[in-house]
């Protein structure tokens, strides 16, 4: 940490700056410039951060040096992670998966849940508790949704991912699902981060609308420091100007991620763009920029879908865009090895 | 609600969107312009907003006409709210809440109880849970924290407004405090509001970090629709680019506020800024601007807080502050009589 | 500046820094941490800013530690600058500006200054050049616009305000104009702010839609560097999320700029938002905030307005503005005093 | 155009709207909700754009229906524009541009000319007019440098890629440059559009940093509007909220620009990220998007590059992305075929 006194701060000011770090048993470093005065702190960065240094008048910044994040760093860690659910390996192999928005029906998610199997998808998604910006919108079906996607893992064999939208929820959650997914809006619900660290099941933790990674990698790091290792990162667009698109698909962040973290990071298209024509293309991308996989809605008929019909694909261009993918998968080379 | 047809859709494709609209019993009045066919709706927009109508291919957009609040809506009742907590009027007199950031001792609070009071302050603010983005930072005291407010309004009968960070606490948090807080973070934490919407206290509601303020009016929303119609809206700052300032204070969502919604609404130019010094001349413009009151932090010994001391106003500084606030009163002219 | 040598970086990356820092004869202070080494350069910024440190690889980051500007620093000038332009004391006095968006015709023109005269505004604006997102919509008036302009002055005396679209009209509409204005789209047009820095009259520099204060700062530094210290520098509103007002005013940029700038700043609260009802409150936003004018549209018939008529107030709703403000000046304490 | 009242528009103030519409010679259907009334405008769009409706007290909201551009739309011209320069046909193969970030030195363009030639690049970029954020700040050889850029073209057949700055320096640009480019910060200078649109070259559009695809679109209208048909779209990231790339790369414009336009898109990730390691994963992203090409930056000696180094590739990398891209090529599907 580096701390950087207003000009015109007295050697009074420098010296009340020195104590206070001295107290808590680190070493200060006072270099004297031209017109500023720069203390460097040597130690111990987390106790550092407690300190109240912004609310001494004469010092102008705080810039920290080190990344605020540990477990879930590259320097902590160099190999990547490899997180195993059913026949997946995340972290290691280009990994889809699919399943729509929202559960409605048995029938409705079974019959995807095989459909998406037979054109190659490893793990099943679906929402049973559906977050909605507006009181009046279809909320979810609850613990019922929750029963019916595990009757499409029974049939298919596909271990299923999904989200958990209460902290108060997790336990009932956790009961159904393979792997507990964190919404964007949950990002930062440290609780429920905390909570999630304690349970033995992955965690796969979308990234926060309007978050940067560093703030993503640090949600993550509540998860890691309470035991749970196993995170799946999932990029699902940012909040922009841009009209065009629901969210903007942040693609330089795949890359980002695997210099900076261990952790596996994949992509959804679906929820990043809102539009049905631009999931194929953006899944390529993702494959091509390093991901290591996407999370794909797929519904049997969209126009009868009760959330977010127009990004939902087809089963044909399910299909189509797997066999597509196949191709590319050839070529990938994962970031970060 | 309107629905914009793609160049090139076939009146079969018309007649499809169409007949989904009759099936819910609504009306549907069919346009058709040089280019775009165009398909008004009429009738209750609620219904309407769950049809799907974005998965039909030939849909290009849709557009609503209805604001999607309600009962926060001045259409609904258009004469302000006032919302009575101790001896403050929110909603008929500008008032000013304050208080530390966070609680850290019994001393400490009672102090700052006693000072804001002496200088005009209606309400004390202080937080017991506090949401942090780094696992490493200080994160609160918990009960004892919610103890200690409750002994600083024995001690001035100052009102307490305290944070609820997590929906398993809104009981235990309720037991103390006089205006339960949502923060930024949790605006939309819909099942965290929906509770809140089921007690008879006052609820404090921050803004988002970005959110627009139809997003804001929408989670008030969820409230009042429990039944809670006891809401204070709290501007706050939103995210943008600038980095002068921690976050911008959106000075115009006041009297836009004040223009769609009967809702008391409030500033708070401590957590918007992040700098001691813009403080008053916020509060100030907060005032000019029509707003029912400001939120600002206080600290006996800001060198000494354990969180945001850079942006708590020293005893001295409030006082003069809130001189300056009472001159400023006599020329106020509230927005929306 | 202070450069962050990456985790794991060799003494001979060090020294490689270090030897390029002494090359231009500038000195530097290593540091050494427990995870990183940090290197403090003393010495003249300017040399330091075009030093390639980014691109030696083991570099972190490098972190500025002056402020990038110096004209127009406060701590190169404490005391505020005022700008004087006919009756007007820009910097000393709460001054308002006041016109039509574009010039239609030259009665439109001449009847709206003698309103705004009467009214109490001390400088009159319009645009004979607009800038257009859309090619298809109204460009303005041009060289005939400029010379109603100069009949409205004529007539009522005040000073005309107008905008520099092209750095190729500056000398024609320098003939014309009193204070030459910049528009938010050319606030990083160098070239035409180094043309403008040659010239005598003031000049009213526009924030960019997404720059920083920082960066406007920077845009004025470039005229001052030329010559020319008469910058009035105008907020006009930032580009955010919020969808309710047309642009977000970023009220806190007022006391931002005056602690630490000595220019003077006023605000444009009518492109600002976009909506009439929402500039008078906002215009006493901008008093109360310390700023040291307002910039407002005014149209004798808003409904017939060419450009902008949403966001012009009537003569009538003008004339109570222009009384309220008078009331709220005798309390004004203008910042950074 | 569709017209929404507000609540309680009398049938006087619906009037009002429909006369004006008819006096223009365009039809109007008035719609009549349970809560607001709705006047669709049918008829020539442009003529629509410039009524004052805004200005109408009861007018609520004004909807635009129809795209805002002609010229540059799918719908006007279904097939792709291919732009042929020396031997690159854009829009029709995957194209990279490649050269350094600004022109230093004849001994250095030549050389990069050639390495980039050698290794696959069909046009020479480098830039000798270099806009600075600061006025302090290396500002470009001018002149000098174009006449380095026409000797690389002489000893490498390259064709040249080089940004005009200002309008007034289009002519000299023209005599040396195949391709005319227009930087991010000059998107709305509508001015020097137009000038450029009645050029014979191609001109490279950068999209602004922080514009929507509509506004790009538009901007490239007022060039085609002029009669110079061959633009070239260029993403190189918007600003977001993300600190840890420069911009953010929106990698989802490339699919959404060809559905929307027929005119050739390619992607700039050496600016959009600003760091040399993610270039080759995103240009790989861009062409797997269905971009037509890329345009990234490459340095002999990026460690003595008087701009940007940090994002400069070395010789060795722009080889081995080369390589990497080839293999990919032979999977490219592009977009809106």
């Amino acid at each position: 940490m580096v701390i950087v006194m207003k000009m015109g701060a007295s050697e009074e000011d420098v010296q009340a700056v020195v104590k206070m770090i001295r107290q808590v048993g680190l070493e200060a470093h006072v270099s004297r410039g031209q017109f500023h005065t720069v203390i460097g702190v040597i130690g111990d960065d987390e106790k550092v951060m407690e300190l109240p240094f912004q609310a001494y008048p004469m010092v102008e910044r705080v810039v920290p040096i080190m990344k605020p994040y540990k477990l879930v760093s590259r320097e902590f860690r160099p190999e990547p992670t490899v997180i195993r659910v059913g026949e997946a390996e995340l972290g290691s192999e280009f990994v889809v998966i699919a399943g729509p928005c929202s559960v409605e029906s048995e029938e409705q998610v079974v019959e995807t849940a095989r459909l998406v199997k037979e054109a190659g998808a490893k793990l099943f998604r679906g929402g049973a508790f559906k977050p909605r910006t507006s009181p009046y919108s279809f909320q979810g079906l609850g613990e019922e949704g929750l029963r019916m996607l595990a009757r499409a893992r029974e049939e298919t064999g596909l271990p299923v991912v999904t989200e958990v939208l209460d902290v108060r929820d997790i336990e009932l959650v956790y009961q159904y699902a393979d792997v507990l997914q964190v919404g964007a809006r949950n990002m930062q619900n440290f609780l429920m981060l905390k909570e999630l660290g304690r349970q033995d099941k992955p965690v796969l933790l979308k990234r926060g609308m309007s978050a940067t990674v560093e703030e993503w990698l640090l949600a993550a790091e509540y998860i890691l420091r309470e035991g749970n290792h196993q995170v799946i990162l999932c990029e699902r667009g940012i909040k922009t100007f841009e009209t065009g698109t629901r969210n903007t698909l942040d693609i330089s962040s795949v890359p980002l991620v695997k210099r900076n973290s261990h952790l596996p990071v994949i992509v959804d298209p679906s929820h990043a763009t809102g539009i049905r024509e631009l999931v194929p293309p953006l899944a390529r991308a993702a494959l091509a920029a390093g991901a290591d996989g996407v999370m794909v809605e797929v519904h049997p008929n969209p126009q009868q879908a009760l959330c977010d019909g127009a990004q939902s694909l087809t089963p044909q261009e399910f299909k189509a865009m797997m066999e597509d993918l196949k191709a590319w998968t050839s070529l990938r080379k994962p970031e970060g090895r």
